[in-house]
């Protein structure tokens, strides 16, 4: 029952899915840093946090929902997240 | 020599790789938080540290063997290790 | 104007594409950490910071051209840059 047509539909389909696993080929890992006022510090949508920094030299923080660095300490003035994604 | 059949069978040994490959272009960066009383925290197996926060404000520390967080304070109750995997 | 010929170059092709591609999938997350006297610590060519450990527990740091620690706290004697990639 396979004839060229059908042969050519499926290798066109396959081709169609390889354009978009081009991108995947040249994926690297990006990152950005999101600076705000307080103990909250959001990453974008689709970042996930892999660090935080906290103003007043704290070094205690916690992660919420995965991309949001909450810092601990009683006295904080800012927080950053460093946020990553795949790109 | 290339018949119809040998096309068949390189088509489909490529589907099935392709099957493989759906699973590598859906690839996301995931990440965890993983707190252990004291100074040591451990990532789950095939996850490795992005960073680490420790108790009592402490900003100091160092990552042993790629998944575990060690915080350097002397005065340490509970260390956290950010863990982050392909996923 | 479809034939047996065109088909196996196409078939070809994309078998040579595949093995380019089976490389990224297996990618996944390496990190490792970069520790230097002062307060900056840089990432090697190719990965960027995920987070920073900095001396005299120190907390507060930022992130440089995305593969720079720097420590911001006024009495630091090392900064760890922990820098991941895609490998």
């Amino acid at each position: 029952e396979e004839t060229l047509d059908s042969v050519m539909k499926s290798l066109k389909e396959l081709l169609s899915y390889h354009d978009g696993r081009r991108s995947t080929m040249t994926k690297t890992l990006s990152c950005t840093s999101v600076k705000a006022m307080g103990t909250l510090s959001s990453c974008p949508s689709g970042m996930t946090v892999t660090g935080c920094s906290c103003g007043f030299a704290c070094g205690s923080w916690n992660v919420q929902n995965e991309n949001v660095c909450h810092c601990l300490c009683p006295v904080i003035d800012w927080t950053v997240a460093r946020c990553c994604k795949l790109a």
